[in-house]
């Protein structure tokens, strides 16, 4: 299996070593070949090539079964224009490799609940939310411009779906929910946003293929103040690209620990982009500080989605949970009581306890 | 001074009803004269004239000082179409009456902390944030459709903004900042839109005219970490139509009482209109069960933005603050040990209070 591995910018290179260093005690323990290609992406590919997203690493990712990326961007790059930026390498790679469904597990351990900045009550039995955020449309990528009018300017952008785009991201948050607790709560503004009454009408209609799967819709501000009242209430939240990249942040802060948190983001075939939440945090870059689980949590996310490997991801996902009961922590989610471990250390703990 | 009132659907003309009977206790007190004119909007307008939003409603509210609004829409209108719906109506004054700055504060009052979900550490010494949200502009009002293309149909909306469009809001945040802790975080998604672009430019060139006030920018998907993780950190948010539809709502549920929660919506004159942040609760509507603070709090808003009387504003926040003192709740907002009253009884109590 042919991994493509973006280390990118920040803290992006420490955090996936270790992911390596865990998916080479999985191969090793289960009898599996990965193969690791790297490539430059972000701020690390504009400084050795001059563009975000050279176009050999949307080659190599192509040709591979999974793409592994740590974090790009940083303060060095923060004043290039709009397609310099590290961030349209991203919003490139996602485009380029039809990545239309990014999953956003919002998710508490059991040992970080005190993280969260809600009370214990509210978190009930523990906050299990998953994001599918649908990645390749919306006003991301409508056309977008600007023009001279008396007096200034204007500018603008363009939300847009179509019927197939909208299909085919509601068919992976249903067959998710199969998986799950059965519910899917699809979130748009169809009170006033043509293409979120589109987006409704098709989900519903998808939904009616999963008569075992309950469906029901909300409001996007609702659905910001249903999170905070009561976040227990949701399983999958099915969203467009705009309202998704809001909630599935304000779900992640949720947990108090975004150093924990995956993402995989998933096309039609098995290739898939796995990523941390959380950014490049260039200012503990190379200190060995950075807490690595969220990318070890996203390759356990590539070998279940692109790999098909179950047991494989549950048994990183255990050895996660076990370090964690061992009380190891990275200074991120460190508590009194609590061992405080580097980025290396905490990679090599969760791959000695597979 | 001339108040058009909307009392609209649900609980809305109940609430309107006790701000009514607190406004008139103001002047009596401080010597003024209220003239109240009642129009028609949303469900009850459809139900009575078959419109949302009659041009009698918007001439009346025009030759006003202020107007007050209940609460609009219920499930009996729910399946219109969209220009037929309740919220029709409240875009459609919105527009009509050009008010494009909406002022959402989300304080939580002491004897309330509870009530948030949030743990009581990071509520500090009390949220103290204001919103201010683009309300005539944005996604809202720009072009949207609908097409049929090869496979099904496609729909969109655009996204706009102008500099005068953003300027004069900005003015607004700017202003109000002055009046407060004397910071602006201004949110949009620069790194993605064009028209968040032109807001950051724009708001940037207007806050060098407010050298005393402090401004920083924050992307939306940001933003909404940061209310939950530090929500003390925000004094003034300035944002877009839509980002400020979901952000407002966040920040009000952070506070855990929306029946507190009132609104203003401003435009270049002093005409302004008023209203809770709850919607129209037809389940409890006609029950006395709901809570008039809210409303109350808003005609409080009305005295001070509308009327330039900051001294009654003061004193009915201060009535509303001395009922919850001597231990009054509605039923949203009781908890053990305190007096539960109905609507009537809230307006009543806070009338002798003044
Ligand atoms: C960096 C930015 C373009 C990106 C997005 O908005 O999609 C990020 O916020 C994310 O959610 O991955
Ligand atoms: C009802 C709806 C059109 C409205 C909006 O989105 O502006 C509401 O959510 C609000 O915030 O006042």
């Amino acid at each position: 299996m042919k991994i493509a591995v973006i280390p990118g910018d920040g803290i992006g290179p420490e955090v996936v070593k270790q992911a390596i260093v865990v998916l080479e005690a999985v191969a090793q323990k289960f009898g599996h070949r990965f193969e690791f290609q790297e490539v430059l992406m972000g701020g690390a590919a504009l400084d050795a090539v001059g563009v975000p997203l050279p176009d050999e690493t949307l080659k190599v990712c192509l040709k591979s079964d999974a793409v592994l990326l740590g974090a790009v961007g940083g303060p060095k790059w923060d004043d290039l224009s709009g397609h310099l930026r590290p961030e349209a390498g991203l919003l490139g790679i996602r485009k380029g490799l039809n990545l239309f469904a990014n999953l956003r597990p919002a998710k508490v351990f059991p040992q970080l609940k005190s993280a969260s900045t809600l009370k214990e009550e509210v978190l009930g039995e523990g906050l299990d939310i998953l994001v599918v955020r649908e990645l390749t449309g919306d006003v991301y990528f409508g056309d977008k411009g600007r023009a001279e009018i008396p007096g200034g300017q204007k500018a603008w952008d363009t939300a847009v779906y179509s019927t197939h785009e909208v299909e085919r991201v509601a068919h992976v948050a249903f067959k998710i929910a199969r998986g799950r607790r059965r519910k899917v709560t699809s979130v748009d503004k169809a009170n006033v946003l043509e293409s979120s009454r589109l987006w409704r009408e098709v989900v519903s209609r998808v939904g009616q293929q999963y008569p075992d799967v309950e469906l029901n819709h909300m409001y996007v501000d609702n659905a910001a103040m249903q999170l905070i009242r009561n976040p227990s209430q949701f399983d999958v939240i099915l969203t467009t690209n705009m309202f998704g990249d809001i909630l599935s942040d304000e779900a992640a802060m949720l947990t108090g620990s975004l150093g924990m948190l995956p993402s995989a983001s998933l096309g039609e075939g098995k290739l898939g982009l796995y990523e941390p939440v959380h950014g490049s945090a260039p200012d503990i870059a190379g200190q060995d500080k950075a807490n690595p689980i969220a990318t070890i949590m996203s390759a356990a996310m590539m070998l279940r989605y692109s790999f098909g490997l179950e047991q494989e991801a549950q048994a990183v996902e255990d050895a996660v949970s076990r370090v964690l009961e061992q009380g190891y922590r990275t200074a991120d989610i460190a508590t009194p009581g609590t061992i405080v471990v580097g980025t290396r250390e905490m990679g090599h703990l969760i791959a000695q306890n597979l």
